[in-house]
């Protein structure tokens, strides 16, 4: 009789991608558009769902899910738009996992939301191992972090479908060099899109939206 | 016969311990006061560690162990200095471990070292588990994060020794509440010592010498 081996790594990846492929078949039943977003701490997550939400909140329904370490001070700004949320406290976790999601899911009216954004946890490393059942992968990426950051955190960069570069209104008082910082991300993945924004004064902000919107009208297949 | 448990997550930090007291044992001997830079990923550990080279290097003998997930361009920089450094890529790992760290320790000259700098991978939640042999634990933190850091992701600020809240050079850019920062984090953290530094403008880094200076000095015995 051969000893089973259990391979705590793949395993715990195999069952997520399993739990994932649930989650995401449950949202393509009822065409909810949804948006993993991962970046470092204070990149701008909750400010770019924020944002968006005003933006876009009168052409089509939106949901949040906020991951957390610890507290719920985004879910409590997201709830004061109006907007259906559920709040994640990992309680030390460093990533969202495809149940977590799950649990979310339950609690949120998917009957009545076209575009969910998933906020993950501040971390530019652990989460892009975790699929969640999304239809694209944005991560944010913010100019005072620096032009050198996809050559030190690799991964997530290459396996994004949207990098938003935030706070583009900083750049003046910053060395950043923006054509080293393309250069890198489009090295690791050729086919990924950029938005350069700045959430605090708005500017590109209408490039992402529309991006946004036709991502979301082309999964009502409309 | 009881059935022997394996707790994966206890038995793993209790063996870092073990690990990480050996190291410190190690540094203790050849009186190495080392500290254990945290902090997200751009918030700055690299430039205080280059500034702190470049006022510190002819007062005392430094040293670097480098740790991320990729590359080797923070190593590369401190080694232009002329500093020993030992460059640790995690291969994917979020944090340091003190296994990784006893590797490094064998490459470094320890015995010409006085000053030894373990720069962390950059991520505000894994590292705060692991401890690596330190005598003190000082975390980064950036005004362009945002003023909320410390209430999503506490662990870290309530365990260590200093916060180096740095780019206080782009405040006035920021909506950055310095006062309920700083009420946060002393909340969570009481006896923590907090240096605002600009390490692009040089603004208060003599305080934060002077404390690593003194801390350095009497390891020394001296």
């Amino acid at each position: 009789m051969s000893v089973k081996v259990i391979k705590v790594g793949e395993d715990i990846l195999s069952a997520n991608e399993d739990k994932a492929g649930a989650n995401k078949a449950r949202l393509d039943k009822g065409a909810v558009f949804t948006v993993n977003i991962m970046a470092s701490p204070g990149a701008g997550k909750t400010s770019l769902i924020m944002n968006t939400i005003n933006n876009l909140k009168d052409k089509m329904r939106i949901g949040v899910i906020e991951g957390d370490v610890a507290s719920s001070v985004d879910a409590d700004k997201i709830n004061a738009l109006g907007i259906p949320v559920i709040q994640i406290n990992t309680a030390g976790g460093c990533h969202l996992d495809a149940n977590m999601v799950e649990y979310a899911l339950n609690g949120l009216p998917l009957d009545a939301i076209d575009l969910l954004f998933i906020e993950n946890v501040g971390n530019l490393i652990c989460p892009n191992a975790f699929v969640l059942g999304e239809d694209r992968r944005v991560m944010i990426a913010s100019t005072p972090e620096g032009d050198d950051k996809p050559l030190k955190y690799p991964a997530m960069f290459a396996d994004s479908d949207v990098v938003v570069l935030n706070k583009t209104d900083l750049t003046p008082h910053l060395d950043f060099d923006d054509a080293a910082f393309r250069q890198t991300v489009t090295g690791l993945n050729p086919d990924v899109v950029i938005f350069p924004v700045s959430c605090k004064t708005g500017a590109g902000l209408d490039d992402w939206y529309a991006w946004l919107t036709a991502a979301v009208r082309g999964k009502k297949g409309g």
